[in-house]
């Protein structure tokens, strides 16, 4: 049976020690925020996800959602499970006090995300799409709408989904084909089928808000002419109470690789009533705004999978015995050592622990910075900060999927043989996480918006915003001699970055294929050189804690470790990354079409 | 639906012309080889692959292996496929003629190989362990023995499967508890259970033939101490027809997360009679020398599997209307351009391409090698190629798999969103690929094999296979200037291989951690370079026959652009993979396993 344990003493080493989150009194809403409160809403999250959610994670994708008549039912359990999930108050965590919420930080919510990912990511896929839909309703309808609809969906009794992609669209969105009629009543008709809507039909909310992506009569083609709508599945009276219902229905789901427990609809609008959602033909915009903040929290996905098969991993390395050590019988009393003598498999920890680790700490930093975007009340510093979040965004989509559905796969490659059987639950771990490298925009989208919007912006500003503080933090501590062998290694992978970003800006310039050929890698070195920056920066804080003696010594020196060897074994892989990058885009390009 | 087209074209491409195998007339069994007959059984082959075993590997997938009380059936249409696999001749294939074989080589015999696994890998399981176990009884059962079972196993009537895991025992060998006790009269009784034994009870085969290792009650511990045995699901009379069957049973089968169509059995001897095959106590060689072809053959496996996805994906990428090329519209009058104009699509696509491509030739490039070791008349030339296939064999094994795997992935990631629904098929290729890391030797085992055994055998000697030959070509060419852009790039990669092989002897020496430790890496970056000689061999043929204005110059011309793409983008990842190893094992080593 695999196990999961809440890493709270990491999340209050990066929350208390690393970022001492409490120190930023003058963000909106931090200003309660003290390091035993932190401890405890993350204590509380930690036992929900380990005593609630990770007990229905494999009974959940044995049974699967079942679809009946229009009808979807979620695996036992879940039902009680989102109950006591909406009772605890959770939904509310970061959202508006206006509409019900406890405007609690990003920062903090990040970690209970991860938790949630980690324990049943099935589960977690329906209040996650609710906050982006909250997300989209708060910025950017009216007034009237939000009041109507955004408490019910703070408090978790009705959820929210996005609606965008269409059997001919994906990626494409400029193909969109559902169609909005006025009906002179203020309000539209919307007829049309999405597929893939994630949570589109369910019976654990009272109410579904769909955000329908559609087009007007008289709207212009392509992405200029795409309107918001929200479609509820069961129509509202004035008074808020639940009248007939809609015509929104679900016309199948869909046999998938994995998250068994989430429904994926194919979903039907004949005519169904919807609302605007900020300006007609400005839908995309409005859909993006929110699409940010998701495409985050899906990389969050990758990261929670990675920390639960990694747990596991490590358990099944210290308690089978197989092989012996190659310098000698570490455990003669044993039949054989436990695998975690055996270099590889250290290496394979280590990898998954390197990755864990450094993106819980990316995440963390990121999330603070979403909350100085938001809360901060200097205008200079609010920019500053979306700078970094604007850049970090595509990165930590795709490569927290990427190198997260990678992990799961060294966790199962760990169990040998039993790795792939379906009881010892490592597998799932790996079919699961390999939904995020592709919904939420697949990563090689996530790599375009890198050089293609993020690198050239304000001629590099959005670069500097990492490229900056990593130079003066090497700058800091170049006469630091127990910092030497990690900002060494950092000064390296920057150099290396800085050649890949210039390579990429130069050549890119006049043919745009040029950044294109070589976006993934640069996405993943990139992500690779600020991960380091993480490190160095942990390894900063441990260096200090084992110095002053600190209690938890332990914790402090695997923190240490775990840094080397990303330093020593991880980041080395930017050389290769540069030398593929450019390697440019005529071999990439040359070959005919009708030769593939 | 998913489709499959036999790659007869670039079989007959590498036997016919990059290996030019029929002026081997000097190898036993090849004198009647000519590139007729090798066109027609490849085609024969690849029919059969496309329309008898491709319809049925979606509906095996879904159906699964049924297990009721100790009877196993295999999915719908498996048996009446066996029966024309069988009727067809083609499990004799290579086998002796004086048992019913046919002797054929091979290096034709690979091809086959390559598309049942494309086709439909949970078939192709238990035919390929049947001609794994013929190996083992081949090469050292009795006479008598040999005799009495392999006519029926190389006809295909009886199948035949390897028993070596058990509950506490997969890579270390020297756990097994499963005993041999003799019962006087010239046979054993055998007792003990073992686990994932593929195909160990099925209902397409008359017998099944198990090779199962067991200790002799006097036999010393650990592997010194391991016997092989054959124990026949169904006794054999003298005269070769069926007695009562033996004390064999399934006891479960296992849910794994792909070949669904493959049973994988707890199997349990219950005093089974038995037979000594080859001598007592040497059981492990005996298993052993029969696992070199089977590990060859598992990598094949990564392979096929890794070109039917690719097939699909490129099918798609020209299919699916998705977005614009960056340059402008290549489709003005379409709604959209295909997926296959955009530079990453690309990428992904020839990245597939650049591994099966290269891929298959260094399996063809083997599979003559093995030949060679069997049917050369020459000592001498016999061990060369031994040399070779000894030192190629883990990497074919893990790089295959794992590379193969990664692919599966790609194909998936060109399908967005569709990739991760069943019905499109591209998941289960990924699925499937999974397992081939994991059995036959985990890819870590393999990388130890390479790094223990194969790099310091005969001070180099087996490494000298490859490094001499590569060496040679390098300054064959090296005033080609049609050449020199493959040229520079094999020679700059063949010496971060010879740097990575002596740093791992010079320091694997001294501390066998270090050797270990950069394992896996070392063994992928030989794969890159050795993968790098069979494209820059490849395109020396293909720069002759454009230059001589061939017929098929798109084939020829598409070949030459992936080996571009292999030399510029692929080949590069080892500067990244070469600094990880030098990065050595005290970052691996360092932290405390309760740690972990």
């Amino acid at each position: 049976m695999p196990q999961y344990r809440a890493p709270i003493r990491d999340f209050e080493f990066l929350l208390n020690e690393f970022l001492d989150v409490s120190q930023y009194k003058d963000l909106k809403g931090f200003d309660t925020i003290d390091q035993s409160l932190i401890s405890s809403l993350i204590a509380e999250g930690g036992k929900f996800c380990q005593e609630v959610l990770f007990p229905l994670n494999q009974s959940g994708d044995d049974e699967g959602v079942k679809f009946d008549k229009g009808k979807v039912s979620v695996p036992k359990g879940f039902k009680e499970a989102y109950r006591s999930y909406v009772e605890a108050g959770w939904p509310s965590f970061t959202c508006d006090p206006e509409y019900g919420g406890q405007g609690l930080p990003e920062v903090i919510n990040m970690p209970i995300t991860e938790m949630i990912c980690s324990a049943n990511l099935s589960f977690g896929i329906t209040p996650g799409l609710t906050h982006g839909a909250y997300n989209a309703i708060y910025k950017h309808a009216s007034d009237d709408l939000k009041k109507k609809y955004l408490p019910q969906m703070v408090s978790g009794n009705w959820s929210g989904v996005m609606c965008l992609t269409e059997p001919q669209c994906g990626t494409d969105l400029g193909l969109i084909r559902t169609k909005a009629i006025p009906d002179g009543k203020n309000a539209y008709k919307i007829s049309g089928s999405k597929i893939f809507i994630s949570s589109g039909e369910q019976d654990i909310t009272d109410n579904i808000i769909h955000l329908v992506l559609a087009r007007l009569p008289d709207a212009p083609a392509g992405v200029k002419g795409i309107s918001l709508f929200l479609v509820p599945k069961i129509l509202v009276k004035d008074d808020g109470s639940l009248a007939k219902a809609n015509n929104v229905k679900c016309g199948s789901i869909e046999h998938k690789m994995g998250i068994h427990g989430s429904p994926t609809c194919v979903m039907n609008y004949d005519e169904a009533t919807g609302f605007l959602v900020g300006e007609v033909n400005k839908g995309l915009q409005a859909m993006f705004t929110m699409m940010n903040e998701a495409r985050f929290y899906v990389g969050i996905q990758g990261l929670g999978l990675s920390e639960v098969s990694y747990q596991n991993a490590a358990i099944y390395a210290k308690d089978r015995l197989q092989g012996r050590a190659l310098k000698g019988h570490k455990y003669p009393d044993k039949p054989a050592d436990p695998l975690v003598v055996h270099p590889d498999v250290r290496r394979m920890l280590l990898t998954m622990r390197g990755f864990n680790e450094g993106a819980r700490a990316l995440a963390c930093y990121t999330a603070l910075q979403i909350d100085i975007t938001k809360r901060h009340p200097d205008e200079k510093a609010r920019q500053q900060a979306d700078d970094f979040v604007q850049l970090i965004t595509p990165i930590i989509k795709a490569y927290f999927t990427d190198a997260g559905f990678e992990s799961t796969n060294l966790g199962m490659q760990i169990y040998g043989g039993h790795g792939y059987i379906k009881e010892w639950g490592m597998e799932q771990y790996t079919r699961d996480a390999r939904i995020a490298q592709l919904y939420e925009g697949a990563n090689g989208i996530q790599a375009l918006d890198l050089v293609g919007r993020k690198l050239p912006k304000k001629t590099g500003k959005y670069l500097r915003s990492f490229f900056h503080p990593a130079s003066k933090f090497i700058e800091k501590h170049k006469d630091n001699e127990k910092m030497a062998e990690f900002n060494k290694e950092l000064y390296k992978a920057l150099g290396v970055a800085q050649q890949a970003s210039l390579w990429i800006a130069a050549n890119g310039l006049g043919n745009p294929d040029e950044a294109a050929a070589g976006s993934v890698e640069y996405l993943r070195l990139m992500a690779l050189v600020v991960m380091g920056y993480m490190w160095a920066q942990m390894a900063e804080v441990c260096i200090q804690k084992l110095d002053n003696n600190s209690s938890d010594m332990l914790f402090y020196q695997a923190k240490l470790d775990t840094a080397k060897f990303f330093m020593k074994k991880m980041l080395p892989y930017v050389y290769g990354l540069l030398a593929s990058i450019v390697g440019g885009s005529k071999p990439v390009m040359a070959m005919k079409e009708e030769a593939f």
